[in-house]
C-alpha cells in the first residue's frame, strides 16, 4: 500500500491535462492496454481528462473520437485490437491535415496528444509536434522491434510466443518423417522475431533480412545434417529474409498462374528449393496475421501499462517531442528524433551470434 | 478405489497375450497416448507382452521394432509425435510384403497387432487380417475426422482447437482495419476442422468440399455484410474447397513463376477473387502441418486412452478385423469392413445447417 | 453454401416469437456463446425478438433486461463470463415470485422463456413450465457434467482442459524432486471433472465421490510406487471426494486457527496424511474458480452454439418444458422431467475402469 | 547465415574445455534450455566435452552422473524439469562434502563447473569457488526473479504468465457474480511475480512482502469500490505478504483442526477478513506448483539459452566465480558475490509505483 504517499499533483506540481490519444498503423496486440494506462493515470491520478480519436491520425484530421473514461476501458487490458480503431492515414497525405489537426487540438482544448504507433506513424508525430501542429508524446508499438531507442516495443514478445508456439507443433510432426519445414514469421525489413522464435522454438536455421543467405549453403548444410542420421529440419523465415544478390532469382510478389498475388513468396521459393536441392520433403506454413492479432503476453501487458502511464507522465514533465521507451527495465522518455531519425534498429549481433550457435 | 474388483484376468478368462502395435500414415497428436494405453492394459492388466514396431507398416515388413516397456512410454501422455515413427508404406507397395508380415508375426510370436492409423492404414489392415496374414485391430486416427463407424477419431478436437486459436487472433486484427481474413485449414476431402473451427472461431463463412460454393455469391454477400457497417470478415477455407464447376478455374496445385508448388492454392485463389470483387483488402494465413502436431487436449488424451485401452480388449475377446469406435460416449468394437469400407464420413447436415445459421 | 435452401419459416411453417433468455447459477464458460446462438437464429432465421433478463431468474421477477440484436453480441463467442449477469436466486425464494414471473412474461409479450442453468435453475425452470407461470426451454450449463439426458453439459471440456494443462505443469515439478503433488479440482457430487482431468494429465490416482477411498490403501499404493525407483505420484481429488466411513476423519469445512474457512479440505487433509504416512513430501494446488472462467474451448464454443440454436427450435417445435441435449453428436430435445428429477449423473463404469488402468 | 566467420577456437584462441554442470534447487521451467545450451556451445563451437551430475550438488559428492552429448539434449529445450534431476543438498551439509566436490572434480578432468541455480545454489557455488575446490561459473535460476546483479532470472516469465492466465480467468467468475477472488502467487520473500502479475492480470489490489499491508485499508477500498457501482475485485497476494505488525495476527503456517499444516495461509487470512469486513462473497485460488512447472514461455527459453552460452564463454574467458547476467539486452558475467552477496533485489519502486496507479 502506497497510502501515505502524497497525492500525485502535491508530488508533481502538475496541474491536471487534457490529452488526446490515439492509435495508427498496423494491429498490435496491447493497444487496449496502453490506452487503458493513459486514461487511468491522467484522470485517477492527475485529475484530468482524456479524449480518444477514432481510426488513428484520420480521427484528429476529421475531429472524430469519444470522451474515455476508467468505465469505458474496464476489461479491456487483455483483448486484442483497438478500442478506438486504427489507420494509416497521416495528415500529411491529407490537403490541409497538418492545419486541421491544429485546429481540432485548439478545439478540443488538447494539451497535448499521445500517439501510439511504428515507425511510420511516429515520424509522423514527430514532425507535426516539430512544425507546432500538436504537442506530441509518442509510444513505440511494433510487433517488429526495430525501432531505435527502446530495447523493446510492445507487441515483439505476443508475436515470437504465436511463432514459437507454430515451430513446437511443427517439430513433432517434423520428427514423425524426417521432413522439412519452412515456416514464414513477419519481419519485412528486420528478423527480431525470426531470430527469437528460432531460438526459443530450437529452430534449425533462421533466415532474416540483415543476413543474405546463399541457397545452396542452405541445402548443404541440411543434407550434410540429415545425412547423419535420422532428422528433421525446421527453418525459420522472415518475410524480408533475402538470397545474397546473383544466388537465387525472386521476384516479389509471386504471382500464381491465375496472376494472384502469392502470401509467402520467399517461403515457398526457400521450400521449392530446398525440396529440390535436398530430395527431402518440405512443406510451408505461414503464420501471417495471427502474429497481430489476440490477447498480449503478460510480458506485453505490462509492458504496455509502463509505456501508458510513462507516455502521460512525460508529457505531464513537458516532454513534448519524445517518446516513451525502455531501458534496463526503467521507462524514460527520449527524443522521437533520436528513435525514428536513425533508422531501423538490426538484431545485436551478440543476439545473432547466440542464434548461429544451434545452426547445423 | 477398485480395490476388491477381481483380477482382470479372473473376469475375463483371457490369457495373457503378445500384441504388436505400430503408428501409421501422416502425423497426428495423441499417437503416443494410445500406445501407452495399449502397452499398460495389456502389460499391467493382462500380464502379456506388447512389441512396438518401428515406422508404421514398413516396421513389420522389415521385422523392426522393440520391446516397450510401462517404463518406456514414461512421460509420453502429452508428447505429440510418435515414439515408434511413422511411414505411408503399406505391404502392398512392397514385393512379397504381405507374406512377410506374416512371418515376422510368426517370428515374433504375436498374437494379433494393434494398427493405428487413418483411412490407408486401415483399409490396409482390413485386407491384411481378411487375407489371414495377420490378426488386427484398428484405432482410427485422423485429424480429419472422416472415419465411418465411430463419432470421433483422434486428433479432431487437437486440430480445431488450433484452427480455432488462430482464428480468434485474427478477428482483432480483421476488426481494426475493416478487411477480410481467409485462413485455410485442413481437409482435403472433407469439411469437418473447417465446419468446427469456423462455428468455434465465429467465422464469417466456411467453404468445405462437401459444399461447393459460387465465388460470386460469397463476394456478394460478404460485400453486402461490410456495405451495412463497419464490419470485418473470416472465411475459413478447407484445402480441398471446391467451387461449384465451372464458376472459377482452379488448377491444383497451384505454381508461383518459378514453377514451385504453391501451398494454399485454393485459399490463394478465394483471396485473389474476393479482393477483386470486394475491393476490401484480404490477406490470408495457412495453418499447414501445425494443426498435425504438439500435445493433444485434454479431451483427445482421454479418447486416446480409451481407444488404446479399448483395442486392448477387442483383442482379448476375439474381434480382430475390427476397429474400435467410440459412440454416445461408449467405446466399442465394430468391424472395419463398416469403418473403412463406406467411403467418408461427411459433415452431417444437422450441423452444417448450424453453421448457416451464422453466415451473412 | 446453402443458398438454393427455402427460408426457414417456409421450411418449419413457424410464426416469429419473442423469447426470453436468462443465464442461472455459477459461473460458466460459454454462456454468451449460447445467447449469441440464440439470438441469431431467432432474429435472423425465425424474423423474432429476443429479451435478455438480467442477473438470472431474479432479472424475470423484477422484470429487468435489455432488448438483445445480433450487434450486441458480437465478439462475445470467445468470452467467458456473462453479458446478462447471473444469481442464484429463483421465483420459489420470493414472496409471490412465481407470479410476478408469470406477469414479466405477459407484460414483455414472450412466447417462451430459454433458461440457461445448473440443475438449480433448472429445476425451477422445469416448476414454472408445469405451473403454467412460463413456458420454458432449458440449456443444460455446468461444468460438473452431472445433469442426465444429455452426455455433455458445456463448460465441462473447458474445466477439464483447464485442469489438465495444471496436472501437466505439476508432472515436470513433481519429477524433479520425488514428491507427491495434490490437486484438488471442482466436482463436490459428482467426479467427472476429476476422472477427465485424471485420465488426460496421467495422474497415478484420482479420489472422487462416487468411490469412497481408504486412505491407508492410497498412501500403501504410492508408497510401493516409489518404493520401486525414483518417481513422482500426482493425486487428483475432487472437492467432494469422500473417505470409506470410519477410515478417516474429515469435517466440512475444515478452520484455521484464526477460525477461517480452508478452501481445499480435502486436498488437505489427504495430503497431510499422505506426508506422514509415506514420508514423502507432499505439496497442494487448488485451482478453485479458475476452472469456471474465461475462454470456452472450442469444443464448448460448437456445443453451446448448436445448443442455443437446438433451443430456439426447441421453442419453436411447442417443446416447452424440454431441455436442449447431445446424445451420439445430434442435438435433440428432452422432457426437463428426464433431466432433472432423476438425480445426478454419475462417471459412467466403463470410463472409471478405463482410469483404474493407469492406478498402481 | 556466419559461415565465413573464423572458427570459435581461432576467434577466442581457447582450447577446448571439459566442462562439469548441474542443476541445484527447486524446479524452475527452462533448466533443459540452459544444459542444452552449454552442451551444444562447449562441444559444437569449442570442441569441449560436459559431464552432468545428478541431482544437483548430491551428484557432485557422490561423483555421479553421465557424458552429455547435442544427441542427448535433442527435444529438451521446451520441456519442464531437468534431465539432471536436483536436490537442496549442498557440500557444505556434508561432513567431508567439498573436499568430495575437489576429488570428483579431479575424477573427472573437469576444467570448470557451471552451477544453475537460485540463492542457496549460487552461494553454495561462490564459497566452493573462493576455497579453491572447484572453479565455478553461475546461472542465476529462480522463479522470483531476486538475484541481484541481473534484471531477470529465468523461469520468472513462465511463472508470471500462468498466475496471469489464471487472473483472467478468474476476472469472468467474479464479474458474473460481484466477487471477490483472492489468488495467492509464489514469493516468499520479494513481490516481483504478484507485481507483474498483478499489472498484467488487472489486479485490483496487490499484497508483497515489501509492502506490509493495513487489512482495515484494503478492506475499506474493496467496500467503497463496489460500493460505488457492480463490481468484482481480484486480489492479488504474495505467499510471503506481510501484515503490518499489530495488524492482523497472522502464524505461520497455520493448521487445520486435524493438525495438518495449511496451504495459503496467508491468502485464507486474507479472504477470511475481507468477507467478514466486507459481506461480499470471497474465493481463494492457490496456484502453488504449477507456477514451477511446464514448458517455459518464448521469452524464458531465449533467455535459457542466452544464459547457457554466455556461462561456458564466461568459463572460455578464465572468469571463474562469476554469474552470467542480462542487463540492457545483454549477456555478460559479473563476480557471484555481486549477485548473492547483497541481499534479495526487491520490486523497484518505479514498477510498485506503476501497480498503485491501478488500485482504488
Amino acid at each position: 500500500m502506497a497510502s501515505d504517499r502524497p497525492p500525485l499533483a502535491e508530488q508533481t506540481e502538475s496541474a491536471p491535462m487534457r490529452l488526446g490519444v490515439l492509435t495508427g498503423g498496423g494491429d498490435c496486440p496491447g493497444l487496449n492496454a496502453v490506452i487503458r494506462a493513459v486514461v487511468r493515470r491522467e484522470i485517477k491520478d492527475y485529475g484530468g481528462e482524456v479524449f480518444g480519436f477514432h481510426d488513428g491520425w484520420r480521427g484528429v484530421i476529421e475531429n472524430r473520437g469519444e470522451e474515455l473514461s476508467v468505465l469505458r476501458l474496464r476489461g479491456t487490458l487483455p483483448r486484442g485490437g483497438t478500442i478506438l480503431g486504427t489507420s494509416r492515414e497521416t495528415p500529411y497525405m491529407v490537403e490541409g491535415g497538418c492545419e486541421r489537426v491544429a485546429e481540432t487540438m485548439a478545439d478540443r482544448e488538447l494539451d497535448g496528444l499521445i500517439v501510439i504507433g511504428g515507425e511510420g506513424t511516429l515520424s509522423c508525430a514527430r514532425s507535426i509536434n516539430d512544425e507546432g501542429f500538436a504537442k506530441v508524446v509518442g509510444v513505440p508499438k511494433t510487433i517488429d522491434n526495430d525501432i531505435g531507442g527502446t530495447e523493446r516495443t510492445f507487441g515483439f514478445d505476443t508475436a515470437v510466443s504465436i511463432a514459437t508456439e507454430a515451430i513446437d507443433r511443427l517439430h513433432t510432426t517434423a520428427e514423425s518423417h524426417d521432413r522439412i519445414m519452412v515456416v514464414e514469421v513477419m519481419g519485412r525489413h528486420v528478423g527480431h522475431i525470426a531470430t527469437w522464435a528460432g531460438l526459443a522454438g530450437g529452430a534449425t536455421m533462421t533466415l532474416i533480412p540483415e543476413q543474405p543467405f546463399d541457397i545452396v549453403e542452405v541445402c548443404d548444410a541440411l543434407a550434410k545434417r540429415h545425412a547423419a542420421g535420422k532428422y528433421a529440419s525446421i527453418v525459420v523465415v522472415a518475410e524480408g529474409a533475402l538470397p545474397i544478390p546473383g544466388t537465387l532469382e525472386v521476384s516479389e510478389p509471386a504471382v500464381d498462374r491465375y496472376g494472384h498475388k502469392v502470401l509467402g513468396g520467399i517461403a515457398h521459393v526457400v521450400a521449392g528449393e530446398i525440396e529440390q536441392r535436398t530430395g527431402f520433403e518440405t512443406r510451408v506454413t505461414i503464420l501471417g496475421h495471427t502474429q497481430r492479432g489476440g490477447t498480449p503476453t503478460a510480458f506485453d501487458r505490462v509492458l504496455c501499462t509502463r509505456f501508458g502511464v510513462g507516455a502521460v507522465d512525460a508529457a505531464h514533465s513537458g516532454n513534448f517531442g519524445h517518446m516513451v521507451a525502455i531501458n534496463a527495465n526503467q521507462i524514460s522518455s527520449i527524443p522521437l528524433a533520436d528513435a525514428v531519425g536513425e533508422g531501423l534498429k538490426f538484431v545485436p549481433e551478440q543476439l545473432w551470434e547466440t542464434a548461429n550457435v544451434f545452426f547445423p
